[in-house]
């Protein structure tokens, strides 16, 4: 029996953080080579981070990411890891054009040799990766101790035709692949039906190593996998967390011997826990250490506020009650109840009277008068973050951020937003999830709950039950004037998440929303809505370009550039 | 002697406006027809508006587009003019993939005669186009009363080979080009030489009709032209102007007789006249009649306030002073003269009482109250826009966008913010330029200025200057604090705008600009405050992505969407 072990190393890396990147993929290769593994894969753009958008086309960021990479592997070899082979994903440039690529590595006996240039270079959706670099041409086998292994790189395996094709009938042993692949819900069982296709195709198992963690508005779930030639799922790592393990490739079997098999998360445990990551790692890739955020009692809030305790302990959670005029006496309650469970801090400052000093001042009335309640707030909640160095939390969930139903500068205002790609009913369920998780003392997968280490314990409530149950239950409102109720202003939200799922996601327009069988004014309603929203989405002022490079429309460097030249 | 008429026609579009861009292509037709033009020539996605980004990959809206074309040929037929050929941009549909086209079409005779579709669809700087459009394969030479008539759209002049190429030595009689080609300092230079290579490559005259006008945060500027083979510049719209002009071709004369050829402008009316125009047009194009900003007494407020009071006169700009303790009586002088000066409406609201209520309720200092002071003229502000429908300015110009030298929610509050993409230096100079236009009773090319039917009179200064001297030549300050001034956070603004040109437009790194003579303080300043400052520039929150399409990371539909399904 020939068998080669190959480690998966599926890590979370940091944009632009070479070095912090590099210290890890060293020490994870120690521990993977310690364990008797020959091989040990890292995900897509390792050294440099992924997504890097701009940063790629800085010439100074490709020598410093080219020097990083030759100083890994002289290191490595030093430590007596030279034997071991390091596959890394970088960046590199194309020699004919000076454009960037988008590289697998391999570092093996104190050399960085290169390996694959991916081919297809996705341009949809969240990715702008032909922009960027150019496309690599040709399909790669390495032979690694006698063991032939094709390579690709992430989109190269959601394709027909490219590399993939060309090394079907080449007798390859196994198909590596590397990803950077992002959360989207239902998208486990999608990759593995994809997996099993491919390895069909080129007759071989697929190691499949994705990234975990936030980067930015990304969240990576990892989920790494091997799937044999037949589809059989071999290993699956968990998700939502960094995770080592071990795949030993018998090249004379006709079918791989089943490992770890991590089992599927429930779907709101998922996204929630998508969440959390996005907004841990979003702190801890920025440097922040606490969160505020204002709390009114409502379930945004509510949710938002949970899911910061699980990302960083409730102890670094400064929740903020802006009671007005019109605040009900249940949701200040509910806000109580819920910083108490949670162990957030809680500070109650009213605006009733900076609202009349500005009124009084300022004569306005109607919806100005609304939003100048929350844009108060937003002051409010600001130089909470200014005075105390917190992230400050934007508590929007996606149904308000599509119909614009919520004020610019005021209730929108924050740095990072972690139920913004969340429908108003999934809010209500992850709501539900969480309450259900806390009360049966079920783990979170991957996280840091409320009452483990990193977690303030909190005073639980009487009942077990994390967020108040009437903060669920009760009828949304922005409580802005007296009796207000989002159904005002709004369909109710279980049919208008519908109706902007498919107007939004599936880019229905007016007849096909109606053929869907939605009534007309709804359709109206939500299409207006929706069309005029673009602005508050962006939220900074539009202007003129006049140069060659103008902010706001042009690509920027991610958020969480940790390069420094 | 065999000559054909073209009327080139450099007009103002609206991205989904279907309705009102077709109404205008109808009447500008009518008009050149009746001028004796026999082939009317279109910018660049005439019908549809550009750019449009997302909205081609609605199905719906390229059914409406391609509906829209059909009724304007048969109505121009209808009305007596099916003879003309009538050259529009729209969009189409791949029939192999079902992608998007970026697409010329023929009217004529009272049909829509399937043209040509763009082969190049840059992907850089602010172009997206290879992410939406699958791209054209053939080139195409029309005959259009036996003139061999040559096809391209807009960036497939800009790259070597492809149609252009096609077409060289196939006797074309001329090569007709339309284009959305957006405005950047030097670009009509740039152009011009582009069009006298292509005309000797294909050895025929060229024509070049560009878009004019704003489109969210795009300025289009005209400057349509016509070069002759040997680089003979033939004719030139003047620029930022809607613009009809006549080229009468002789297919049996080597050389092309010289018509009207607009003079250049000088470099600083350009800048100036770009941002009026992107200004009016946002706002005609959504609807705002009038616009508010705070007036600090600052050279910034005071040249976006000229700017208005350019694009929409005096009398529909609402100034407000907001004056703290910190205010000094220079800077309260400046605004009202300036005010005086435009026409336009001011009042004072002072902040001073507002922020002691904040102030003593949360205790705050330092930065926190720096920044307080900033966000409550961003609540006032606001409170005027929603109150009185204005569209809201933001003053900020691109030396304190680069280094985050603003207060989030506060100074950058708006909706679109005229000079984020001008240097400071740039602002001072713009100033100057538009003081000595005024003094000297310059007109302004193509624009309603102060005085004329669109403005408010106003009261002239005495000595005839519009924008206070005091405001341009004192030194710049926040007003935040006693004493501040920029020069206490930034280097000063004459070398921090050539840092800032060569860090972020040619994208030098550390040892570049070092090499560049810049000092190794000033770099490592300007490169943390720009590496830093990139939250503030999108002031929008990230977000986790959980779903196929997050808002914020995912493309939009533009502002200015005037489609309606």
């Amino acid at each position: 029996m020939s068998t080669l072990r190959f480690a998966l190393a599926q890590i979370d890396t940091c944009v632009g953080g070479l070095d912090a990147n590099a210290a890890k993929v060293e020490q994870v290769t120690r521990t993977a080579v310690d364990g008797g593994a020959s091989v040990v894969v890292f995900p897509e753009m390792t050294l440099t981070g992924y997504p890097i958008e701009d940063l790629a086309l800085r010439a100074t960021f490709r020598k410093a990411a080219w020097d990083k990479a030759n100083a890994m592997a002289a290191t490595l070899a030093a430590d007596g890891y030279g034997d071991a082979y390091v596959v890394v994903g970088t960046i590199g440039t194309d020699r004919a054009n000076g454009k960037p690529r988008n590289r697998l590595v391999v570092l093996h006996d104190g050399l960085v040799w290169a390996g694959y240039d991916k081919h297809f270079l996705p341009n949809y959706g969240v990715f702008d990766e032909f922009r960027i670099f150019s496309a690599g041409e040709r399909s790669v086998a390495l032979d690694i101790e006698g063991v032939k292994v094709g390579l690709a790189i992430c989109e190269d395996i959601w394709q027909d035709g490219g590399p993939v094709a060309e090394l079907a009938g080449k007798g390859i042993d196994v198909l590596l692949t590397i990803n950077g692949s992002p959360y989207e819900e239902g998208k486990t069982d999608t990759r593995l039906a994809l997996g099993a296709r491919r390895a069909a195709e080129v007759d071989a198992p697929m190691i499949y190593v994705n990234q975990v963690g936030g980067q930015d508005d990304l969240v990576f779930d990892g989920g790494s996998f091997v799937v044999d030639r037949d589809g059989t799922l071999l290993l699956r790592a968990p998700m939502f967390m960094e995770h080592l393990m071990m795949f030993d490739l018998d090249t004379e079997a006709d079918r791989q011997q089943v490992g770890e098999v991590a089992a599927p998360m429930d779907p709101d445990e998922e996204v929630y826990t998508a969440c959390v990551l996005g907004l841990k790692d979003y702190m801890a890739k920025n440097g922040f250490r606490g969160v505020c955020l204002g709390l009114s009692g409502g379930i945004d809030s509510a949710l938002v506020a949970a899911m910061a305790a699980d990302a960083v302990g409730g102890a670094n959670v400064q929740g903020i009650s802006m009671p007005s005029m019109y605040s009900s006496d249940g949701s200040r309650d509910d806000a109580v109840d819920l910083a108490r469970n949670l162990g957030a801090h809680y500070d109650i400052q009213p605006i009733e009277t900076l609202f009349k000093a500005f009124e009084g001042q300022l004569g306005v009335e109607g919806v100005a008068a609304e939003n100048l309640q929350a844009r108060i707030r937003g002051v409010i909640v600001m130089a909470y973050s200014n005075a105390k160095g917190l992230l400050a939390l934007a508590t929007g969930n996606k149904s308000e951020l599509a119909c614009g139903y919520s004020t610019i500068y005021g209730d929108a205002v924050g740095g990072y937003a972690p139920i913004k790609d969340v429908f108003k009913t999934k809010v209500w369920q992850l709501a539900r999830w969480r309450n259900r998780a806390a009360h049966g003392g079920m783990g979170i997968g991957g996280l840091h709950v409320v009452g483990n280490e990193a977690g303030h314990p909190g005073t639980p409530a009487p009942d077990g039950i994390l967020i108040p149950v009437s903060s669920i239950e009760k009828a949304p409102s922005a409580e802005l004037r007296p009796g207000q109720k989002d159904s005002d202003s709004l369909p109710e939200y279980a049919i208008l998440d519908q109706v902007l799922e498919a107007y939004i996601e599936r880019a229905h327009g007016r007849a096909d929303l109606l053929a869907d069988g939605f009534d007309e004014n709804t359709v109206s309603t939500v299409m207006r809505l929706v069309d005029r929203a673009e602005w508050k989405r962006r939220q900074y002022p539009l202007g003129p370009k006049v140069s060659a490079l103008a902010f706001g429309r042009d690509r920027r460097l991610p958020v969480t550039d940790a390069f420094r030249e």
